[in-house]
């Protein structure tokens, strides 16, 4: 059913600015600009319901054209200015596409509507100006031909390049009016050879425009760019009609855009581009040098001061920083479009904190005007892009921060130079749980495949390393020690690159790294942040320098502290020897030092605030060797003649420890149970640390999570291991104990669980891994991207948490477990963590925290406020 | 808290039968025979809660012993025998235990307490048989000895054995009166040489006897057998206090067990054993050889009549058949014990019908008599004990019948003499995916290690082919073709072997295999069940064979057809030439043909009924050569310098096709999306056999089931295909489609799914794994088995389904479907489609049917049947 409405077409004067669905933003901006009294062009406004009716009818509404025809004569009147130039002085007229949500550049514009060879003569006389007159009508054909009638675009700029070269002159405005009068004839050749041409009759020439803005909302990048914003594609788009004005009638003319504070910064103070005697679209196409705005002060202070003005009272009228693009006609200042400027997280933090202090907004607008994920670039390095050379390729933005070092390959190697002192970025087709040593030992990953959810990306973000991942165009031979870049450029071991995980760029050879410096205005804003939110915002950190960093950044405890990492790097043979079975008494004590030490650290960067360590979680066989490395190495001992007694046990060994499914394997608690000497190991060391911290007079605030666990009887076996520990250990501190939920069923059963458990933390990860029945690593490279791609599903669920489905779980078992203990706290320590929309919905489901890596924290912290605004659920303050 | 009572013992004449928990099972008979008037021996009975005061407390309640002394003076009153033998003829009583459920043999019993040597004179002179005398002495010392005492059994037996050796005799009755009295010395000496002795004072015999029937509740034997049974450990048991009568007082004497119908058969006449001047317990050990019960007849006809009246009453007592234990004293019948009988499948059928006909039950309660599980035993091969030899070795009774055939130790092998028409059974370590073909060549299946849950089991059961696994026993060379069973024996390739799936024996050589032999009374007992049941029973079955086979043991449809088993065998070389892109429309043509041939042979033996193609559900890798044995392969090629370029090749495929976590990968419905050709030409296929079933004349019903199903998304899709490939086909016969709900998310999005499909089916072997978050492949070997032996989980939840987990989603999945779309069919047909208790499950919840391998199709007929039954839940009849 097409849409019928009454009236389809609206004057700026008349139109309700509040109805953005029907008028689009672009005509509710106009529209209240001109019951602001700003001297807006006169125009009205087709309605978003005239474009969904002829889409859906391939028609206009019954009436349309004479409500566009009473709404032509107003503005004819209001102006005095008449189309076809038959009754005054002429009227030109652009048609301007304008939705409801902001698709910069996806659709049609047409200017200058209305020009024909006898307008031409009319805007002549009326300016006093043939060359302008001309250049008019050549833009209209040029725009007209391209957008209405698709014509190529290249056809006439090879014109106007001919005619420049003649002149061998750079920009079209030192063309002299005869130029311009041979381009208008080349123009219509050039159609009248497509058996196309541009009507004569202005009216014609709407008429058609308006049609072709209707169109361009069907056309595939307008399509898209909604797929790809998640804009509904019903909703259609208005087309706004105005009198044009001209920049480019001499001295007395430009025209220019502004902000009414620097994007970059926030500072408030106007920040824009002016350009004398031109047309809007020539700051556009960046062909003319511009001038800062500030030249206005000196050249045309009057109008300079009214722009002031204007920007003052938009802001007051948008509460928010403003994008204006003017023209001055002939000494006369036209606004000719508004909206809220796009800006820098660093501007974004400024200017919120400032307009509270200016009074023009309260703290809560403050929060919800900057985005969270925004705040991470702020807290990392960048690179001085003019002191640097242009990036050689690009790849996936997969964890922020730019970082700079040797090009290695291979794991050993990177720990051995990172040993030395030597920075160093780990170059890796794509990483496995293998590779964690390296990944531990670089500054910066970059990987040929893998996305954004990719081992490598995950782990990265989760240490604060900056990543470059699915660089797709390089090519690795790790063997050989090289990578070929785009180009045929072969980068070997050892020379230095560079990458920018915030963006995706790569660079071949030194740039400058640029420290981090987060505005001052940041503090202020997360701490009322702070008193707004009631979610916790905790810490995923291993180590006690990733816990003192995450505490400089807000962190309110540790909410995941992985003990396997601390398996890894000069301990991996003693684990080994455990796994392997030689002498494992005397290694478990080993570890059991080495992971007291681990704990200590983490206790003392958190003194008197929680720490959550969850035991040991992945399958044996991640610490040990590769079988096919092995069995490699045993055919070239083989084949040397030299005995392979040594590798065949080991082959056995690995062998015996292989899984079909490692996911669903014997890890986490299960280990836990078949070898409990290593959670015993474990719980000791914490138990260890409790006590020293305790001695040296801290307030160690430790708790032990347990991982996988899918049936109470779990976690009843842990219980009594923890007991029997802290008996014989002495320690009367209280040391708590909880589960993860990373299975269904640990979920289903969350109420038997609460009994024994004090505490819950969602383990996303692998939660949405075993609700969706998808294993991540298998998963994004061979479909849950071309499920993307084709819209089978319409978000990544381990970016963004999946409410309807694994949501569901989450929030039954928050339920489940607080009826049965009140008291029990309830977090979540997944990747989702750190994503504002799983903030939001962790907000909702009413749990107590969640915990991320430390370089999200700040953002976490917004998003919890905003989750809290947003859903009217601000805390009281406290007293 | 101990459980206190103010009254612990009870004479049987005042005890209330219907006490079980109070009483224990034998107690409660004892009462209740007394109340019908029946012989009983007089005696008393301590309750469950005196024992668990014990146990708790470690000393009996107050007031207890002279309870007991007044319920002995009570006995001594009744039958005018006094303890000690001073005021009277001697009583000798026994001591049983009797818990509230049976757990035969597991704890402790003595007789003839109350004898010593003074007691031996007057036992003479009451009985006049010096010999009877001794021997009852010489039994008490030999009991109390070891029961109470803690000697070692072997140490009494041997100096009997030293006397009957002595004497040139096997039986202990035909040893002298002086060769007893040495008997007593000698056990009293043995005694005496561990610094024990059996007291001489009676009362303190029977106070040390009771004490040590309460300790035996918690031995370790008793511990296990409980664990085994779930049966709570803090029940306790009661214990029995009853006057000894004697059958081996001279040819008048006697002792003997019956049934009151033929365990074996159902057949309802007296069937049992006796044993002339004898004891009870002679009648067990079996030393002397029993006669037949029906002897009586002629020798004492007057007792055999009387017994056939007190087995009549009984079982109108108890409504059902039987089991009773009778001594015959000096011509006065003792009825001793009585307990519903055991019997095997075809006798609970027969007996359970008859009693229906004889009136005794009516026919729900002998629906309710049959365990569903034994009925699968009526419909399979059996070994003929007589005619075969005795088992060489057991392993676990994984898949139930018996089958001969030649061992074979490869898959390729075992398809080749089942080509050629040997009968073959495979001998395999373990068995995966990829010995699929020459499981289906396969009379019987024979695996070292895995259990009854392990990929043999599961494959083996959904065929309905026999199996053992887990012979731990034998050890397999596969490469030289022979296995080495127990004591050395090895058996080559070729030989003739046979298994008993449902024991669990292994045979080597020939056997004779027995037919099966459902009794007649089964389909009038299944015909009941159909009447009762609201469940629907449809089968699993993949071939027209199959199909045809579950037709008549009652199958309502097709639950499941897994097309991927026809991309088996030699189809295999196509499948693989699709995989591998070789011409692949070619062989997509090829297998649409055969597949629309499978699915007509499967529509034809199910005309009417609905049949449910599930598409291709396993990753492609499973219908690939494994890796290993390519590398092996391309070893000797190059070893023998001969060309390698083909297998490395096939080397690049199979690791392209590998994923980390195959359960969780590329397959189902993603595979349907990814890869559409190959659900197309199974859709095809489906469509192609409707229309020539209907050209035929036939009723074709096919469905279409999308395995993997996690999003609404995913089923659109194919529901678009569907439409498109019926549109083409031409087809206007209804063809439902539906999805497997077998990962948690499809549950959780049920409601959305049921908008599009049209059934579900709950896949619930692949639900326990996600929900669980557990690979059975890997889960069984590495820690299921431990966690049920450790008791952390009480369940196999691949056997039964885990009501509380998987279960919930099971349920609200269920639930939600049908609020969104009532007629919604819902199904199960996982492994636990086929038990009991998981149907039980099924009916509650409120399932349509539930689907299962053919030969559990009886069973799951009258375990429906049951569960509306138990649930009150009775359909109206049919009319």
């Amino acid at each position: 059913m097409a849409d019928k409405a009454d009236k389809y077409v609206f004057g700026f004067e008349e139109a309700d600015p509040a109805d953005r669905d029907l008028l689009g933003g672009k005509g509710s901006g106009l529209a209240r600009m001109m019951e602001m009294g700003l001297a807006v062009p006169h125009g009205f406004v087709i309605t978003t319901a005239a474009c969904r009716y002829f889409l859906e009818e391939g028609r206009m509404p019954p009436g349309f054209w004479s409500e566009v025809k009473s709404a032509l004569a107003k503005i004819e009147n209001q102006t005095g200015r008449s189309l076809g130039g038959v009754a005054g002085p002429p009227l030109l007229l652009s048609a301007r596409s304008g939705a409801r949500f902001s698709m910069p550049g996806m659709m049609d514009t047409v200017l200058n509507l209305g020009a024909n060879q006898a307008v031409v003569s009319e805007l002549a006389r009326w300016s006093g100006d043939q060359r302008f007159a001309w250049d008019a009508y050549r833009r209209l054909l040029q725009t007209y031909g391209e957008v209405v009638l698709g014509a190529n675009r290249d056809d006439f700029e090879h014109v106007m390049t001919s005619l420049r070269e003649r002149r061998n002159v750079t920009e079209d405005s030192r063309l002299p009016t005869s130029d311009l009068v041979a381009a208008v004839r080349q123009f219509r050749m050039l159609l009248a050879a497509q058996d196309s041409e541009v009507p004569v009759d202005p009216m014609e020439q709407l008429r058609k425009a308006i049609v072709s803005v209707f169109e361009s909302w069907n056309s595939p990048r307008a399509y898209t760019y909604r797929r790809l914003h998640d804009i509904p594609h019903h909703l259609g788009t208005a087309c706004n009609i105005q009198m044009m004005v001209f920049g480019n009638l001499g001295v007395d003319s430009g025209t220019g855009v502004y902000f009414t504070r620097d994007p970059a910064t926030g500072q408030h103070e106007m920040f824009g581009d002016y350009l004398p005697n031109a047309q809007g679209e020539d700051v556009v196409a960046g062909i003319r040098q511009t001038l800062p705005i500030s030249v206005l002060a000196d050249t045309h202070p009057e109008i300079h001061a009214e722009l002031e003005a204007v920007g003052s009272s938009l802001e007051d009228a948008y509460s928010d920083m403003c994008d204006i693009e003017f023209t001055i006609e002939k000494g006369k200042l036209w606004i000719l479009q508004t909206r809220v400027g796009k800006r820098s997280a660093a501007a974004a933090v400024r200017a919120a904190v400032e307009m509270v202090e200016e009074g023009l907004i309260d703290r809560q607008t403050a929060l919800m005007r900057v985005e969270p994920g925004q705040l991470e670039q702020l807290l990392v390095h960048g690179i001085a892009e003019d002191k640097s050379p242009p990036p050689a390729f690009f790849g996936l933005d997969a964890s922020p921060g730019a970082a700079m070092g040797k090009a290695v390959f291979d794991v050993r190697r990177a720990v051995e130079m990172a040993g030395e002192g030597t920075p160093v970025i780990l170059v890796r087709w794509e990483t496995t749980p293998d590779d964690i040593e390296g990944l531990f030992a670089s500054e910066g990953i970059l990987t040929s495949h893998g996305g954004k959810t990719s081992h490598a990306a995950v782990v990265a973000r989760a240490m604060g390393t900056p990543a470059v991942t699915g660089a797709a165009e390089i090519s690795i031979d790790a063997e050989q020690g090289h990578f070929t870049a785009p180009g045929g450029l072969r980068v070997r071991e050892g020379e230095t690159i560079a990458i920018d995980g915030t963006t995706g760029r790569v660079f071949i050879g030194e740039v400058e790294l640029v420290e981090p410096s987060p505005p001052a205005e940041l503090e202020m804003l997360l701490g009322w942040a702070d008193e707004m939110r009631r979610l916790g915002v905790w810490a995923n950190a291993d180590t006690g320098k990733d816990a003192a960093r995450a505490a400089e950044l807000g962190a309110q405890g540790i909410g995941l502290a992985r003990t396997e990492h601390m398996f890894m790097g000069d301990r991996l043979p003693v684990v080994r020897r455990i796994i392997m079975d030689e002498k494992p008494e005397k290694a478990l004590l080993e570890l059991q030092q080495l992971q007291a030490e681990d704990f200590i650290a983490l206790l003392e960067a958190m003194d008197g605030k929680p720490v959550v360590v969850r035991l040991l979680d992945p399958p044996l066989h991640e610490f040990l060797p590769d079988r096919w490395d092995l069995r490699d190495q045993y055919d070239q001992l083989r084949a040397a003649g030299e005995p392979t007694a040594e590798v065949e046990r080991t082959i056995e060994v690995v062998r015996s420890w292989e899984e079909t499914n490692p996911m669903l394997g014997l890890r986490g608690v299960r280990l836990g149970i078949i070898r409990p000497s290593l959670y015993r190991v474990q719980i000791r060391a914490a138990l260890q640390a409790i006590r020293r911290r305790v001695e040296e007079g801290g307030d160690p605030r430790l708790e032990i999570m347990v991982p996988l666990v899918a049936d109470p009887a779990e976690m009843e076996r842990v219980r009594d291991m923890l007991a029997e520990e802290r008996a014989a250990y002495e320690v009367d501190r209280e040391v708590k104990l909880g589960n993860m939920v990373e299975i269904p069923r640990a979920a289903l059963m969350a109420g038997d669980l609460a009994r024994i458990s004090e505490f819950f933390s969602f383990g996303t990860n692998d939660l949405t891994q075993t609700t969706f029945g998808l294993s991540r690593d298998d998963a994004e490279v061979r479909f849950l991207n071309t499920y993307l791609a084709d819209g089978v599903l319409s978000h990544n669920p381990f970016q963004s948490l999946d409410e309807t489905g694994v949501g569901r779980l989450v929030e039954w078992a928050t339920a489940e477990g607080k009826a049965v203990r009140p008291d029990l706290s309830v977090g979540l320590c997944g990747e989702h963590g750190g994503d504002p929309a799983s903030i939001d919905f962790c907000h909702r489901v009413g749990l107590d925290y969640v915990s991320m890596s430390p370089p999200r924290i700040p953002g976490a912290r917004l998003a919890a406020a905003q989750a809290a605004i947003r859903n009217g659920d601000i805390p009281l303050p406290r007293t």
